[in-house]
């Protein structure tokens, strides 16, 4: 040890248990914390409980929320005709974060994963399927991750919505915008050749 | 903002207000957080609370502990007779990795810096000369960091301990250890050259 001090280990450990936070990281944090404020820290600590008191999932589309139906869900301007489907509330921030995408989501908090011991009746599926129960849905467009486990998902999912008879679309696959060909792993330029668009 | 919930965006602000944790991060952090079980985040959140509250400054060498004296100062083995000085507390950690040395350390709690209005009175210093008044100190090793502050504190100090009659030294310039001498600066070229030893 060497730190010298219980309170303080165990403040490195609970940093330390952060995901990307190593040991070196999380000794730092916790100098950090040691020389705030009593005010500073207080507010630090209260933030982790409130957060983890007030925020629940949305009744309608499971995202993260302090409101029993969130804010997205709760927009009369949001198409109502559309559901975005995705692994988790962090992917609802990076579509958002396109100002593009006027649909409304369908978080899983998950992929069927089962290395992981992860089945679908651990996700949020029975919720989605009764979001389409009334009618009003037109196209669900599934948005996971372009890996193996979000390929499965998507097509357990899509397999499931088709005898509803909604419009079920996947992401495009391509080369990322900006990039550098030289770069580009073969699946995904052979997957942007395939799905070229006339100019 | 897009997080869609008050009290998330509070607890990524705090995680961002920690130093070398950016907004991306403290989002990722965050949502751990909320993914944790309610004890977990207790436990968290009592760990800051904690460690800000039982942590204080030893008696003797203003290291952090939660005892009146820190281990090192009351360990009985240690030899009394020198002192490491140090800029903080991580730095008494790495020392201490080395388990080679065996004096006392003093903390000074940061270095003279008239940029950001850092004087001598804002250090421990004066505890420090408090200590080698009984005539038990021999020698005081100056052991900041290599840096214009560093060095600034550790000639300021010297000169306060010399008239005491104590031995002041400073801690070796030199290439470290491992690494390469194509990426070695000059200054530390030179001062390794100018350390030269006889093998």
């Amino acid at each position: 040890m060497g730190y010298n001090a219980l309170p303080l280990e165990n403040l490195i450990e609970q940093f330390a248990s952060l995901p990307g936070i190593g040991r070196k990281t999380a000794g730092r944090l916790a100098f950090y914390v040691l020389s705030m404020s009593e005010d500073e820290a207080k507010a630090f600590s209260d933030a982790i409980l409130e957060a983890h008191e007030r925020i629940h999932n949305c009744k309608i589309c499971q995202n993260y929320t302090d409101s029993p139906v969130c804010d997205i869900c709760s927009d009369a301007s949001r198409d109502k005709g559309t559901i975005c489907v995705v692994e988790d509330a962090k992917d609802v921030v990076a579509f958002e974060r396109t100002h593009e995408y006027k649909g409304l989501y369908h978080v899983l908090h998950g992929l069927i994963s089962p290395m992981d011991g992860i089945g679908p009746e651990q996700l949020f599926i029975k919720e989605l399927l009764a979001r389409i129960q009334d009618g009003s849905v037109k196209e669900v467009i599934m948005a996971t991750n372009p890996t193996a486990e979000g390929e499965v998902t998507a097509m357990y999912i899509s397999k499931l919505l088709k005898p509803l008879g909604v419009k079920v679309s996947r992401l495009a696959y391509g080369v990322p915008v900006g990039s550098d060909l030289e770069y580009a792993d073969e699946v995904t330029l052979y997957k942007a050749l395939e799905n070229r668009n006339e100019i």
